[in-house]
C-alpha cells in the first residue's frame, strides 16, 4: 500500500511522498522507500573545466536542455531503514561499491542539509532517520558512458530520490554536483542554466530554470546514437587535462563564455531558432576544439560524427537558413535541435545519408516521424557518399519536464527487504 | 649546349646560371633558360590566417623545417625568350591558366624587383630581357593538393626561377609570398621562421633562415601518406573563414604564437628534441582547434589521423620520453619527427598498427631504414586493434637544403622552343 509520506517523510511540493510498505509500517521500523524519475540533459553552452575539483565548481557557467524523460530517463529507488547496517547501491542490477568518492560526496552533502534543516527548523533532536543507512537502487533506459551524459541523470536522481527519503527541501544543485557537475541542470525541466558562482565554498555555483518546458513546444530533440562503445577519455580525467593544459580553454571561458551565455538566453526567451542553432553549434564545435588543444589530445568525434556535422551545413545552406543544429557532447553521438515541422525531412536526410542496416524497422525510436520523401534537389544538395550503418538508430524527443516522484510501490526498484526486485 | 650566364643573366651567388640554348645564342635572339628545384616545408609553429588577403601577410609568424629534395621537391624551368608573345605555363605537364591572380602578382613582382635593381645599378635604360614574355614549367615529384605543401614548393621554385632568368637578386619572400604565404619559408634550407611583420607594406613579413641543415643532422622526418584524395577545404578559403569566424584563432595569433616562435628556436638551437618534439604536436594540435572553431568547423584530420596521434603517445608514454612527434597540416597525412636513432623501431610500430596491404614492399620510400622487430612490451604498450591499410606508405627523409639550380639542360622542361619536352 502507497500511503502518505509519515512525519518523518519529507514533503516537496505536491511530489513530496515517500512510500511506507505496509510490512514496515505495520512494525516499529518504518522504512521509507521513494522513487524518483530524472532526465538526461544536452548542454548547448558546454562545461568543461573545473576550478575546483574536490567542490566540483566549474570554469564557466553553461546551459542545457532537459530532455524528455518519456524517451530517457533514470529511474531510482531510495529506501531507509533502521534494519539497513550499511550503506549499499545497485546500478542497472549490480551492486557497486558505495564508496565511491561521488556518491559518498552526495550522502554527507544530503545528510548535512538534512541535518541543517532539523536545527533550523526545530527544536526537537534530529529524527532517528537521519541516522538511517540506505540501500539504493538505480536504471538507465538507455547505455551508460556513451556521450549521453549518463551520469548528469543518474547524480541528479540520487540527490533527488536521497532528498525525499531524507526529508530536504532545499536548493539540490550542491548535491548533485558533488556527483557530476552538469547533474544540477538535470535538477530541473525546461532549459536550465547553471551559474558557475564566484564564491570560493560553491554556495552560488546553482542550477536555475531559464525557461519551462512549455516554452518552446515546437522544439525536437534527434539523438543519433552512433556508438554505444566505451568512450576512450571519460570526462573527469579529460576536463582535468584540458585545464591543465589548453590555452584555449581559459580563454573560452573568460573571454568566450560570458557573451554566449547572455546570447543564449536571449535566442532561447525570443525562441529564435536560427540564433539558438547557431551559437549551439559554435559552442560544440569550440569545446571540441579545447579538447584538441589538450595535450595530449582528447578527440571525441568520430569520421562519422564529421559526416553528420557536414549533413547538417548542407541541408542548412540547402534551405538557405539554420532550419537543423547538432551538438556533441563527450562522445561521437549527435544531438540534433531541430522544429517539429523539420524533423521528417531531415530524418530523411539521415536514412539517405546513413542507409539503416538489417534494424531498418527500429531504427527510429520515441516520437513517431512521419515518412517524408527527400527530393532530388535535397538529395544532389547533400551530396555525400551514403555511409551504411554509419548510424545506428535515432532517439526522437522533446524538451521535457525535471525530476518526478513514482507514486506506485510497484515502481519501486528495491523490495520491502531492501533488496533489488528481480528483473521482470 | 649550357654555357655560362650571359651579359643578361643573372648570377645568384653559386648557382646563379643560367643556360642558353646554342640555337638561341646563334641568333640574335637570345632565349634564356633555366630550371632550378625547391624543397617542401613543414610547419612546427603553424601559419593560419592572413591579416592582408591581398599581399598575403599572416596573423602570427610561423616556424619550418625544409624537408630534403633528394624526396620530395618541385621542379621549374623559366624561359624568357623576344620571341615568346605571351607568358605561359605548365603544371605537370598541363598548360595552365597563367592569368591566375597569384601567378600574375609574382609575375609582377619579379618584373617590378628586376627594373627596380637596374634602376638602382645602372644607368642604362632596362635590358630588352625585362619585356621578355616568359614560358613556364613545373612538377612535383609528389601528389598535388594532398596536404604535403606542395604549393609552398611550388611558388617558391617560381619565384627562385623567375628571379634567376630575370636577373633579381634581393630577398624572394615578397615574390613567394605572394604566390602562397608558406612559400617563402621554402626559399632556405633548414629550420625557417617567417617573421609577421609589422608594416602594412608587408616589407618586414620576410623568412630567414634559425639554423643551417647541417644543424641537426640525426633529425629525421617520415611522412605517413594517409590518402592522396584532394582535400574537401582549400587552405585559402579554409585560413580565411577561420580568421571571420574563429574566436580561439584571434586569440592564439595574439597570445600564444609570440611565445611558442621563441621557444621553439631556442629549442632547435640547443637540438633539444623533448622540448621541439612536445610544442610541434601542441602547436599542430591548436591549429587543428581553431579550425573546428572555425564555422562552419573545419576537419582535416581523419580517424586515421587520430589513430597516429594515439600511437605517438603511447610509443613516447612507453619510452617514458619524447621519441616521436607528429604535425598535420591541412591534410590527413602525418608528418612525424624523430631521431635516426628511433626510426627502425617506430617503423615497425607503425607496420604493426597498419598493416600494410599488397603494397608491402612499396611501403618505405625515401631514405633506408633497417628492419628492427618490435619488443613484445612496446606491443602491448601500443595496445591497439591494428587498422590494415590505413597508412598507405612512409617517405622517409631528413632535414635538407633550399632552391637548387640544375646546371644541365637536360634538365630542362621546357625544350629550346619554350614548350613542354615530351614526358620520357
Amino acid at each position: 500500500m502507497a500511503g502518505p509520506a509519515g512525519a518523518r517523510v519529507p514533503t516537496r511540493g505536491r511530489c513530496g511522498q515517500g512510500s511506507q510498505y505496509s510490512s514496515a509500517m505495520a512494525s516499529e521500523k518504518p522504512l521509507v522507500a521513494v522513487t524518483c524519475t530524472a532526465p538526461v540533459n544536452i548542454a548547448v553552452i558546454k562545461y568543461w573545466g573545473k576550478r575546483d575539483e574536490e567542490l566540483i565548481l566549474p570554469i564557466n557557467s553553461s546551459l542545457s536542455v532537459t530532455l524528455h524523460q518519456d524517451q530517457l530517463k533514470t529511474t531510482t529507488t531510495a529506501v531507509i531503514s533502521k534494519d539497513f547496517t550499511e550503506d549499499r547501491i545497485w546500478l542497472n542490477g549490480r551492486e557497486e561499491d558505495i564508496g565511491q568518492p561521488r556518491i559518498q560526496a552526495c550522502l554527507r552533502e544530503i545528510r548535512r542539509l538534512a541535518r541543517k534543516r532539523r536545527s533550523d527548523e526545530e527544536e526537537d533532536p534530529p529524527p532517528l532517520s537521519l541516522s538511517y543507512k540506505v540501500h539504493i537502487a538505480s536504471v538507465n533506459n538507455f547505455p551508460t558512458a556513451a556521450g549521453l551524459a549518463s551520469s548528469a541523470a543518474g547524480y541528479a536522481c540520487l540527490a533527488y530520490s536521497l532528498a525525499q527519503v531524507y526529508g530536504v527541501e532545499s536548493d539540490l544543485s550542491e548535491v548533485a554536483r558533488r556527483g557530476s557537475g552538469s547533474a544540477c541542470r538535470s535538477l530541473y525541466g525546461g532549459f536550465v542554466e547553471w551559474q558557475m558562482g564566484e564564491q570560493a565554498d560553491g554556495k552560488d555555483s546553482v542550477a536555475r530554470q531559464v525557461a519551462p518546458e512549455s516554452h518552446w513546444p515546437e522544439l525536437r530533440v534527434l539523438i543519433l546514437v552512433v556508438s554505444a562503445e566505451k568512450k576512450l577519455t571519460g570526462s573527469t580525467v579529460g576536463m582535468q587535462t584540458s585545464v591543465e593544459t589548453s590555452p584555449l580553454l581559459k580563454f573560452r571561458a573568460e573571454a568566450v563564455v560570458p557573451a554566449r551565455m547572455a546570447e543564449m538566453i536571449r535566442h532561447i526567451k525570443e525562441r529564435n531558432f536560427q540564433g539558438f542553432g547557431q551559437l549551439t553549434m559554435k559552442d560544440s564545435n569550440q569545446f571540441h576544439a579545447t579538447c584538441l588543444d589538450t595535450f595530449p589530445p582528447i578527440s571525441y568525434l568520430s569520421d562519422i560524427s564529421r559526416r553528420v556535422i557536414h549533413l547538417v551545413h548542407r541541408f542548412n545552406a540547402h534551405h538557405g537558413q539554420t532550419k537543423v543544429a547538432y551538438t556533441f557532447d563527450a562522445g561521437p553521438n549527435a544531438v540534433i535541435f531541430t522544429l517539429d515541422d523539420t524533423v521528417a525531412e531531415f530524418v530523411a536526410a539521415v536514412r539517405h545519408s546513413f542507409p539503416p542496416g538489417s534494424n531498418g524497422d527500429k531504427f527510429l525510436k520515441g516520437l513517431p516521424v512521419r515518412p517524408a520523401p527527400l527530393s532530388e534537389e535535397l538529395k544532389a544538395a547533400l551530396g555525400v557518399e551514403p555511409t551504411p550503418s554509419g548510424i545506428r538508430y535515432i532517439i526522437v524527443t522533446q524538451v521535457g519536464p525535471g525530476p518526478q516522484i513514482l507514486d506506485h510501490p510497484h515502481a519501486h526498484l528495491l523490495g520491502p527487504d531492501g533488496l533489488p526486485k528481480p528483473m521482470p
